[in-house]
């Protein structure tokens, strides 16, 4: 199996595939990537290359599919791949989706799947005139390149975004705006699909968001309405199967009451890959989301996705004090025997994921303190647990 | 951390350390061995070559720790490189205990562990002595070498050991005699401890072997009586304090009853490193011995032990009809979603340990029965469940 991309994510691909006996090759930015120090075959190349990926899927023998732990191979690129009978899980028509947001939002508006608001905004004027529609104050949206709150702005103005504008005129990615959703919380599904059509979903997570990146996943969602669970399943499973995607789907949402005061789920993103709300399944659910990508992607039969504990709580670690965060696996072994670690074996730098510890047990109070004490030593810092609760503890 | 051996224990090995960002190099005895497949540095090597084992331990930059995941390094090896400040964990003088099975039997019968009638046997007399006193039957072992069944002989006269005999006349092993010990079943206690002192172990183990090979591991033991498990989890922290284990301790013992019919346990092998007994850990309990082993001989503290789950049985995979057992995943994953299964990466052969599958659940005769089914499909026979009741089903 060939993945391109050396991040955490492909990392974490490793552990499923030795247990699996899949080979596993990955295209790494550079050879100290995180993937690249647990990968045995790693060669050096960038995404966009496509004579990198080209010998990455034909080098030393046929690799049996080419997957993704980013968006950021260029869709001609993956064309013309499989044009040479290379099988590329997500295909091209897929992953669109999950590169332009413009694209995904006309196509989910399509298939009737419920999302916010929204406006592809071509000039000043055309964003002056969503504002007004929405109560004077909107999102805007890079179409492409956006990550972990990267390419977003809350703005009332357009010259907010003159900038982006600027660059749009000069090829740079389009915009578009999206109504402020008053949410109560926000959602996070995960599903996977194979070329075969199965398709099986974890349980609905709550995902806390800190500036736009995700801090604290509670697997399942505390407190979720029954119907809300079911709905956001069956649109993650509406998604995956309207938008051909092959491999792990997350499709994050913001959990909203309508005017009669019914919970629902509107989507927010969607990534076509293992995602960061799906991390606590590699310590809470009986199949990961890397053992089921890589399941997915190979058309192998999807693995079990029940918990394995009642509660589930994963927290990231954002940015560190420590020179090395493995220098804190120590303190974190003495604080808590039970804290998961993950590392990701990445330079620090501040606000950068470097890696994440789950908990799992019978008390969610109790785990979620548990996994935000374990984050924090790793961390380096006593600034204290960031969730303080909200519709979470009721 | 600077490993001994490729085979599927270092393998196992992987993940965790990526996971705790810890960096492994192991000594493989081929480039295509079980653990040069998934581990980044693999330098080829054999176990006795103190020179392969010095580069090992240095190159490209000090390693933090050596260690094994088999008994098979020499202990002047050892000493040496302990005497150039290497963190040699376990040390040789610990290690010994699992190379020397008249060593071990000595020390533990000195420490006061439960151990089967026994003597050292350096003549066909002795051994004749021997068995007129238990009765005309023994088990005869070579005292170094052994493992799987191999190095064992039930004897009833001692011609039955010429061969050993004459070979120890020519510098081969020692050999040692055990009167047969009329147990109920096989257990096994998995013990973990660090140079600080910390121990922990797992809950006792029901283990069945098949012709000296373990087959299958129901974890914890079924019906097992409170003292016994009390009693086995003591004998094993003693064994490991007393010999100065350092890592995983797998004690393999035999339950047994005592003249008054009250239930006891006599120690049978050791194993100083991650143990067959000990592979339902990776997916049956919050601490895998894989994991712990790694923080044992870096001297973290050590991990929960706790079980994930009520039941977990693991049923190796002996011998293949398939030509690569990475063949079977597929079929395994459409009968099981929730097997878990690892594939070891080695070619076939009769016998050979190839892999492994674990299956969770709250019902035992149903995870049993599911966990057979599992390796029953990566042999590609149709040999049927092996496992045929006995004290575990009362």
């Amino acid at each position: 199996m060939a993945v391109v991309g050396g991040g955490q994510l492909a990392r974490m691909m490793a552990a499923p595939a030795a247990a699996l006996g899949v080979e596993l090759r990955v295209l790494v930015e550079s050879a100290q990537a995180s993937a690249a120090q647990v990968v045995r075959q790693a060669p050096v190349g960038m995404p966009a290359d496509d004579g990198a990926l080209a010998r990455l899927v034909r080098e030393p023998s046929p690799a049996a599919v080419l997957t993704f732990e980013h968006e950021h191979v260029p869709g001609e690129v993956l064309r013309g791949l499989a044009a040479q009978g290379v099988s590329v899980q997500p295909g091209a028509d897929a992953l669109v989706h999950a590169q332009d947001k413009v694209v995904m939002r006309s196509r989910l508006e399509a298939l009737g799947a419920p999302v916010p608001r929204w406006a592809a905004v071509g000039s000043p004027t055309e964003l002056a005139d969503f504002l007004a529609g929405v109560g004077g104050r909107a999102v805007v949206k890079t179409a492409r390149g956006g990550y972990d709150g990267k390419g977003v702005r809350v703005v009332e103005d357009p010259r907010d975004v003159d900038d982006w504008f600027a660059a749009a005129a000069h090829g740079g990615p389009g915009l578009l705006a999206e109504e402020l959703v008053g949410f109560t919380r926000e959602l996070a599904v995960l599903a996977a699909r194979s070329p075969s059509g199965e398709v099986r979903t974890w349980p609905v997570v709550e995902s806390l968001q800190v500036e736009g990146v995700c801090y604290l996943v509670t697997a399942p969602a505390p407190n979720l309405d029954p119907a809300t669970e079911a709905v956001a399943r069956e649109v993650a499973v509406q998604v995956a199967e309207g938008l051909g995607v092959t491999g792990v789907l997350a499709v994050e949402m913001f959990e909203v009451r309508g005017a009669d005061g019914a919970p629902g789920v509107l989507v927010n993103e969607l990534a076509m890959r293992p995602h960061n709300s799906g991390h606590w399944t590699i310590d809470g659910a009986v199949t990961s989301q890397f053992e089921q990508h890589l399941r997915a992607v190979l058309d192998l039969p999807l693995g079990d996705t029940s918990p394995r504990a009642p509660w589930t709580v994963m927290a990231n670690v954002l940015g560190s004090a420590r020179d090395r965060l493995s220098d804190g696996v120590a303190q974190v072994a003495a604080l808590d025997a039970g804290a998961k670690v993950h590392v990701y074996g990445k330079d620090v730098r501040p606000g950068r994921k470097l890696g994440h510890v789950t908990v799992s047990g019978a008390d969610l109070e109790q785990v979620r303190a548990r996994a935000e004490a374990a984050a924090a030593v790793l961390r380096g810092d006593d600034s204290g647990p960031i969730y303080r609760g909200g519709v979470a503890d009721g």
